[in-house]
């Protein structure tokens, strides 16, 4: 990637900043022991992707989407004969799954820490739960690195470019940092910013995706603190 | 009120802009039905409403936690007895909340018309679901008057100050138009900026509150018609 002075850096949260997907993952387990008398565990995994991709439009990403799905799933593999008890147990692990502590990933502070240093405006871009991402972030106590966070319906290029617009900044001095190459980087390359992908070890199905060579606006690193040599910050 | 050249106002959506409690308290109408075999009807919003307190700070607004309630409340009263296809029944009420059409409230379009001559930024500012609430302004045809959507998790002196903060604003600069004056007005006034009450016929118990007279920063008017009068607006 080409050194450059951006105006705005944009990170993605949930498996940039902390973690996230392997407690959806861990819910998603105990569902699939929960319905097991009713289909196969993996079975159970297949309906249950079924139907997000299915509300996906109507209910958007987050916890409590999630949790709609899982109630919704449970009742049609069960033929609505799942026992009020199992559906009360989703509900609890979905309140669980909100309460979940907040660990960030290795490096994530240190990097924010240099580009507090630089002149330049950090923000968080995530989809999911207005709320339930608000309180992630205060959780994180990353919110004094941050101008303010941006939670989008969407992450396709039009989003983006309205986040663009409503930041007042140009693609060519927007830099998107996160782990979904779909979602993060991707749709900012196509407006013709910047983007860095830093994969996690576990993504969520709907967010897989090819990858491309690193270029002139992008660059893949295995750890976020090589975000900081990339751009070569002061330690 | 005083007559102000304003930088940016902003516009309350549910009730203010649309109908949406009619469309809330519908769905909790047909839910008391089904659950009539277990609590009178009146018991039955009165457990809902305990639920949905309960779940604000875990949930905050809007059509999924709402959803969410139903659920948890319908087991909690049925002691976990009640069959899945009542629980069905519910996720379909949801959704077909969800799919609601948007009815603009007379003098909407006018007002926001008559404001897209005057150098003043439009925003909406509301609670609820991120996309539920871009796609109910997106079916409201009234987009292109605005700048811009913000989605607040709760509508308090301290979120009106970080929406502020985050559009460059200060309170004397601002003006806020809502039905709710709980929510839209109060925090306003009480961080010194100016507030326009429309009350709606309906409202959530949630928003109930007292009112105050009118005075330098504050109206109170019966039809959003009646703002561009008090505005002093060309017709």
């Amino acid at each position: 990637m080409k050194k450059k002075q951006f105006k705005v850096i944009g990170f993605d949260a949930d498996d940039t900043l902390w973690v996230n997907e392997p407690y959806f993952q861990e819910t998603e387990r105990i569902f699939r022991e929960l319905l097991a008398a009713y289909l196969p565990e993996k079975e159970v995994s297949e309906q249950l992707f079924q139907t997000e991709m299915q509300n996906l439009e109507l209910y958007g990403y987050g916890a409590k989407a999630f949790m709609l799905s899982l109630i919704e799933t449970a009742l049609r593999i069960s033929d609505n004969r799942v026992p009020g008890e199992i559906i009360s147990q989703i509900v609890s692990l979905g309140k669980e799954l909100l309460a979940k502590p907040v660990i960030l990933l290795d490096g994530v502070e240190h990097l924010l820490q240099q580009l507090s240093d630089e002149n330049v405006k950090l923000i968080v871009a995530t989809k999911g739960d207005l709320l339930d991402q608000e309180r992630k972030l205060r959780k994180s106590k990353l919110e004094k690195y941050f101008h303010h966070i941006e939670i989008m319906s969407d992450k396709k290029e039009a989003d983006y470019l309205s986040l663009l617009q409503h930041l007042g900044t140009q693609p060519e001095d927007f830099l998107m940092i996160g782990n979904s190459f779909k979602s993060d980087i991707l749709p900012v390359l196509q407006l013709g910013g910047y983007g860095i992908h830093v994969p996690f070890h576990v993504t969520w199905e709907h967010e897989k995706t090819g990858s491309v060579p690193d270029g002139e606006n992008f660059a893949s690193v295995s750890e976020i603190s090589e975000v900081g040599t990339l751009l070569e910050l002061k330690n």
